[in-house]
């Protein structure tokens, strides 16, 4: 069901151990997301929906570190050492987003 | 495809539009998270996919915001009329659960 | 050096106990923050700075909480019982300022 | 009343302009945190204390930028370049210390 990932080869940006390891996350979180709504359909408690959707947030947050653990040493790491000047706005811009 | 939301008489806690609103926003999640995964088998630029995620996530306070005003307006009006003083234990475990 | 803070009569929102917590983890921030400042002088590590203001940040947070949580069992309490409307969005507002 | 800070030629880790930058966020930010003790003893609305309060972590937002700009400028920057690969471990650590 599910598009084949780029083989090694071809990918250019996530390596394939991290393309495989967030995507798994990500399955995972598909089925985390339709749970919080079935509690919700279930009429829960309200303290235990927002519990879930905790959960979910962490598991995402998941899936950022690996990505973002690619990033720094691909794409970063090559940006630096090509003297890349803009590599540190993109940097700042990725690590301050929420605040 | 969807179970039948509880009606309005034998919900308990989240009310129906509550409810509603935030199946219409998971939904609209799940629809995200399968996004991101495409991007990932897509070998899309890391910072597109960190930012993809970061939307899923707002989104996701988006159902928490809807969750808790709900809970505020039911579940912790209710306890506090009635004088029970576990709410604040439970109400603060809520606010401060990522710090 | 100190104003006196008010007696127990008069305070109308922080309960004197709070109010004394809060105070206390105040004067031992104002430290903190003093101490980053010296690191900065002093050309300590980046990683060691960014740390010690993570603990500041953390320190501020046991403020928030105590504050919270004295907000939440007192005014909020009072404008539930008095049937306050305004009490609800006051309160989403300070809960998810940062989101 | 400051120590002097390094001179240019002497620092190692943060730049003379960030380090600048980052002493006199720091003083403002000293005096921020006395108005918010201020605030406590003169009795103000907890609301308005937790929004001080939330002023001053936006603040210290402003120093950890600063201070990250110059860490990944300099020493990630150095880091990558020499091929350490301590530092990415090192910069996960410091990115995601609160999740």
């Amino acid at each position: 069901m599910m598009a084949e990932p780029k083989t090694e080869q071809t990918r250019q940006f996530l390596a394939p151990e991290a393309a495989d390891d967030a995507l798994v996350r990500l399955a995972k979180i598909s089925g985390q997301v339709q749970g919080v709504s079935r509690m919700i359909r279930d009429d829960r408690y309200c303290v235990d929906v927002l519990n879930q959707i905790a959960s979910v947030q962490k598991a995402l947050d998941g899936v950022s570190r690996t990505v973002m653990r690619n990033y720094l040493e691909q794409c970063v790491t090559d940006a630096v050492k090509s003297d890349d000047p803009l590599i540190y706005d993109e940097l700042m811009k990725v690590l301050f987003r929420h605040r």
